[in-house]
């Protein structure tokens, strides 16, 4: 690990999902010192081992001579997490989270605070952690109005009115990527580890035309493969296409004449903006680790108001 | 085994699949005489151990004083079958195929005929077995006009014209339905076990109503287990009824105003047909095992054109 004063530290900023642990050291100046990933998603960890996690992946960083805040956001904060941080329910200002939950720590250079989820009665739907990204991005982007696309294993779409989350909308897009590539037919037929820009084009175009027909799309994949012998196979691009292309255009409601962002990892972020921009479509693609991290900081004057620091 | 006296035995119908192998012994009337499963499907089978199974399975079944006709439909046929039988051309008169092909057998007393697949060239599609259940329906309904449905793993949707097969359609209903219940997050919410009519119904509609939504209703159930404390868990019909209700409509232009038989399992057959009564239309279901041998009796007597069964 790296060299880090721990005096320099303001709080300690986490995203606790259901595979992955992300901490971020957060100076006075809302800067990142220091940057850490761990692989103890929610899913690998014992109800009673959340803390003694956040302790081994920061230790050098915590002092015993002062208590260090910790904020932390996602799935960590569901009923099978560390403590349950109840869902707060749309329309939400989510820049300032009411249903913070404070853990028990044994450790007393530690004071946890898990931050809550977002809840949607109609129709149903839920999140937990894009909320404090939605609230990262609106501390860049006070008063928008628009439609936030975070793309990822479960999508959102989420439709904001003056900096406050009105309604969103989850699809399974990128689980549907993963089960498909790995235990349907396709795994036959597509070539797991090449791209083809255009390939993703064409089947954005595809099923663009006829959102109706993404299952018989799907094995048209394979039956293509079998009766033209083409030298290469095709591409995950071609999976990755009709799956964008139909989330798209499943949230039209959310983005038709609106200004929209996309808050993702790069890669994921910018194929949704090209999807985009196939409908001649403007999307702009916001880095989402910076999202969180801002969301966190916003979070965090919340969650610990006595602190001066904002 | 039955004790079955092979001379009453015209041939032995097969159908040789991904995952099994049926057999029926038929009689000079085109009855069926006895009928085994085995769970020895194509992907299971080495490449040169195809005859010793279908000796194995029919040994009782077979004389020494002749030899005994067995035409087998299926992917068996397929390229990593035991010989490829290349597809047919639709427009086809599927009751009369004609690439039949004839693997060379060690076993004197076989003599083996495996029927040709059908492809589509616009847009791509194959079918491998459901041509000769096809064809085993026009048996009994010559000259028909309308649509067949041949639910399944991959479901297929077909316009016949006069008898002939003028154009298909796959969609991956089944195997969509079995990777999202053992892979997806919706296996930590269904009730796998269990069926409610009612559920399925439901489903049927509100996918009907906003096709556009597949992969976030999806979500949804996840979704609505998470909000509303009920006290039963939704069962395997929410999904079933989607997948469904997607797959129905995306076939319309397949059914709309024509006739409509539905060709399967009976359990399934019977959805895909509530899923048509939902919306006002009537679909028979029709035997699919009574298809499968009718399809394979034609298929003999164009294999074996020298003998005079009929």
């Amino acid at each position: 690990m790296e060299n880090i004063d721990s005096e320099t530290i303001s709080f300690i900023a986490a995203d606790w999902g259901t595979t992955n642990l992300r901490i971020w050291a957060i100076d006075v100046n809302g800067d990142v010192i220091c940057k850490r990933t761990s692989d103890q998603g929610m899913s690998m960890v014992e109800p009673d081992g959340f803390e003694s996690i956040l302790v081994k992946l920061t230790e050098d960083l915590l002092s015993n001579n002062w208590v260090m805040p910790v904020v932390i956001c996602g799935m960590v904060g569901s009923k099978n997490g560390w403590m349950e941080a109840p869902y707060e329910s749309v329309p939400s200002n989510v820049s300032k989270p009411k249903r913070i939950v404070s853990p028990k720590t044994k450790d007393p250079r530690i004071s946890v605070k898990i931050l809550p989820g977002l809840k949607q009665r109609f129709p149903e739907d839920v999140m937990r952690g894009e909320e404090t990204q939605i609230s990262g991005f609106l501390r860049n982007n006070p008063n928008f109005s628009g439609c936030l696309c975070l793309p990822g294993t479960h999508t959102k779409w989420v439709a904001v009115e003056n900096g406050l989350v009105e309604r969103f909308q989850t699809s399974i897009t990128g689980e549907m990527y993963n089960i498909l590539s790995r235990y349907s037919i396709l795994q036959l037929t597509l070539d797991m580890k090449s791209w083809d820009q255009q390939e993703f084009l064409d089947s954005v175009q595809e099923i663009t035309k006829s959102p109706d027909l993404l299952l018989s799309m799907l094995f048209r994949i394979r039956a293509k493969s079998l009766l033209i012998a083409t030298v290469a196979s095709p591409t995950t691009a071609v999976l990755s296409g009709l799956l964008i292309g139909y989330d798209v255009l499943s949230a039209k409601y959310f983005w038709q004449n609106r200004p929209i962002y996309v808050l993702g990892e790069e890669k994921l972020a910018n194929l949704y903006a090209d999807a985009f921009s196939f409908q001649k479509i403007d999307a702009t693609v916001f880095n989402v680790d910076q999202a969180t991290v801002l969301g966190l900081i916003s979070a965090k004057k919340i969650a610990f108001e006595l602190n001066t620091y904002s």
